[in-house]
């Protein structure tokens, strides 16, 4: 028997993914959806891509509507999670989209969101080391966010390994979907085709106690992350050109090594062939992680770049990845490695 | 138990696409991939979006490779399939995604090729008139062309119902992919972004002589077609924007009323609610044909503007559609009407 | 000693590719620039690609701050123009870059904008019959429209030369910088990137009637247009495929001869050798109009398809042209057909 | 009286530039165009934006259609220049756009180019230390590289000012116009349109040893340089994001101020506001440098980005740049800051 999921959050990016990958689940049915300023109008209107929900109509984010559902998924602007979640049951399984409840640490939550600290939820990104145990049958996600998925899980074997040097530097470029819906000016398509620039320059990026709370974790020591990311003209994808330092006595060997046992018996991370590297476009609309990984012997770095879908692996994807993992379905049911492409 | 596919031409973008369907077709098994100049490559190098495939080694094509299958799928160069299909049995379901056997008229077929006529084999657009009748059961399937996919299934409402003069214009607007993937200086990327740019004006585009056969079944008299096609900066998609002069008395809610009626039970066409228009991009990987038509009433013309994706519906899809409906399956089998956006 | 100039509207597209020209322009001296919301704030946080005025900053748009200029250039939305030209003296040339003064018929304003017409000015595009020598001395100069400019250029010389019935077809596909600056969710980068769409089908977009206009002139008879504007994934740029029935007797020579006659002496109209057409691509930028003909004699059409760029021959640069020709500069002063590619 | 200027290559991206260029500018007259296979094209089919070059046949690259012009660039592939530079006299100032005579070590040219050393040649990167004097009056000048021409604007203030430690990350995206006119299937429109992806990584691109040369001449040390080049969907750009551990007591201020005080005078390079971040799109076909710098204090990181139009001051531009210099015309002329957006 399915379970049933609301979704709220449902006109935006994330949440229209969600649905996206939700619709092919064959363990879920999907229940309430709600918007806030879009309440009241049809599906079709505002996700013409999902046909089969062309007729539903959202309605308001409210306690009472998102009622009666096994899972319910909060796709809202980060900071009004809390509030949704803790009207919810503790029998209800709750999966944050957003940034609420991802960092441990409530210094870094107040000094890069401003407000305070909500809490710390089992941390959906099942790759890192015990990430999985602390899922299966919790009743509350956080979500990662898209840049520390793509450079947490392109950066965490060499750590693991002990391979890198604490201190990371992370430059990302990301589809404009990655900043949401909100109509801004600097997102117009006029914009933003023909045009790379960088954001959140010099250490600002609200990821970035994200992704140093996970490299920090698997090298077991504190690392550093200086992260840039950039917006790039396309609709979805991260590439994530992550490097570190190598430690004394790192080979080519060694680093390939350490990546390949990290995800040997991973269905979503695939390592390429050595000399092919990973392309955004190779997993379009897929859950997977396109990943390589070099030494470059004359700098004395360790290079890896991850390409992942940010709405899909990056959000969504990663959403029903661990949902499945805290519901015991397989953790592949209804996610894909399959891009679409060109 | 699953039948046993092969397909010939597995690296090309045609190809491709129709793999990435296959792998998701409950009653489909993959069998021999063949290239040509890719024979010995892994079609990891190739389609590095495909990843369940990605050791896949291609062989040539030949017919001992494609023999002991029972279908195979042909998206060869046009002109090559009816030398490999001659080779296979009877008993084997052969579609061809190329164009040798679309056209029922030899001479249209030598001055549009420029070779001698293969033949004529049941035309796979299901929601033409008479179509799915003759797809039934059907040994051999010529895959239609990806602009009159589009262009026939805006204009054919009108005509059956006998709303439209018998001179159609259609301009449309293709993404790149359906130039295929042969390296070509005008098909670079920097050539492409940022520049739309007609082709092929003025009537000699290959496509021309099938809309031709098919809207002049539709309306019962010979239609003369006037076609643009234009290539667009993205990778995939078709807008066609067609139009005919009104018949007298027509309204706009008979037109309306025609297409209604026309898609009221099918179940890819898309009639989309007065007012919205169709969007490439709400179609994107889908089989969905989304549309929407109005009747200009000043310019006296009824306006027809369908959306699909040229590979999906427009190739891979609709040969899986018209694979299904030749094998008995039901004929949304493995198929999607769920776009990905944005 | 140059002519000094004020921008109202300085912040918008058209204000900005207008500031491009005139910052190169010989003979002009640029003065004032306004924006409303954007007034105090430097330019160079709006238009960051015009570092010559970075440190320049905008002004309110009133009559004080427009006083003292020889030349008064409005990019305003559309229906401001007239309020604010009603306070400029007739001795100062106002150039409209807005619709407000370039439909003759006062009826036909209000059905298409829904407010009193403010009047008529000489029509800027130079190469109409007759336009020139109405813009030659004038204080007052209505640009027009782009879609307008793309097509009536293309469609004008079968109508004045008596080739074509008068029922125009013209589809038309525009980068997103057409629609401005203003943030809307349908003009996301995410959501243009990849899609083609339509607007404004059917005939009301209000550039029908300016199409209409012109062409009707040409003619010496009415003319109905068929216009279906698309929204294309690029920045800039018109392709406009325009084309009629012809009349009887015409053939491939007439056509063209028709065509090479009326631009022969046209600086800014590229009639393409046979067999090249038109991209957007190569006018990026310009003030070039690349155009090409042809005559369909299966389909009995006559086909022309103009390539410009939207904001330069389209909108500012079509306005400096007018400039130039009203205060008896050489036309082509400050202006250029070199494009920049790729 | 003008120079007259042959340009050998004029059939490429780099070519086509170079003679946008040229077309504006005052004191040069455009000699003979040269390809190879190529020649006995007209130009309107190569370069169809390079309208008033349209009916220039491209000749034969010898040193007989070379002689006899006061400048010859050469923009061939990498390697070619040596040959047809020897049989050019030592009075013809020879500009060599490709990468023949950058380099100072013949070792690094042996490795990253696998041939002979043909010798090295005035820097034509104006902005560096010195570089100016070698440039003056000098009859032969080596373009730098696009990457290492962003990267080493980018990052030599901090070396040369004593804040950076000696190992640099460079990550830079580009747009694809750098990859050249050669129909390559990854170049494809089809293949880049959506898609981030990475080449060369792990220290192997060829530019690499330019950035590492130039940036230890700054430093006074050797400067190792992990550069990662990605490969971006956009015609035109490079956003160099460079960063490098700072030494002990910088600050944002040392940081800043060393910048301001590197480029106060450059006529090029524009320090953009603090809080300001560059964009390709503000550079687009403009020889301009727009740059920012922050110090990211818990990473302990300088971090410079640089936005340039990869074939303007990335190649025509930065080599018109330096032919101005030799010339000793003033810097400036023909050439502009001002980019064409949006």
């Amino acid at each position: 028997m399915a379970v049933r999921a609301a979704v709220a959050g449902a006109s935006g990016y994330a949440g229209g993914e969600l649905l996206r990958l939700l619709l092919v689940h064959p363990e879920v049915e999907i229940g309430a959806l709600t918007g806030n300023s879009n309440a009241g109008q049809r599906l079709g209107a505002l996700q013409p891509h999902l046909l089969p929900l062309a007729d539903r109509v959202l309605e308001s984010t409210t306690a009472d509507v998102l009622a009666g559902h096994d899972v319910v998924f909060l796709a809202l602007p980060h900071g009004q999670s809390a509030a949704v979640a803790e009207q919810l049951g503790p029998d209800v399984l709750v999966v944050d989209m957003g940034a609420d409840f991802r960092l441990k640490s409530a210094a870094d939550w107040e000094k890069f969101y401003g407000s305070a600290h909500a809490g710390t939820w089992p941390y959906g990104l099942p790759e890192l080391p015990g990430a999985r145990a602390a899922l299966e049958g919790s009743k509350r996600i956080a979500v990662p966010g898209c840049y520390p998925t793509a450079a947490s899980l392109a950066l965490f074997p060499a750590y693991a390994a002990g391979l890198a040097e604490p201190d990371a530097v992370i430059v990302a470029a990301s589809g404009t979907s990655g900043a949401g819906k909100g109509p801004k000016p600097h997102l117009l398509g006029s914009e933003v085709m023909g045009s790379m620039s960088p954001y959140g320059v010099g250490g600002v990026h609200r990821h970035t106690p994200e992704m140093i709370q996970n490299l920090s974790a698997a090298a077991g020591e504190p690392v550093t992350v200086s992260f840039t990311p950039t917006l790039a003209p396309m609709p979805r994808g991260i590439l994530a050109t992550c490097s570190a330092k190598a430690k004394p006595g790192v080979t080519a060997e060694s680093v390939r090594a350490a990546y390949e046992k990290a995800y040997a018996d991973e269905p979503f991370v695939h390592l390429l062939p050595e000399g092919q590297w990973p392309a955004t476009a190779s997993v379009y609309g897929s859950n997977a992680v396109q990943m390589q990984v070099a030494y470059d012997e004359a700098a004395g770095r360790v290079i890896a770049i991850s390409a992942i879908d940010n709405l899909a692996k990056g959000t969504a994807g990663g959403a029903v990845q661990s949902m499945n993992i805290a519901l015991g379905f397989a953790e592949e049911t209804g996610l894909s490695t399959i891009g679409v492409a060109p």
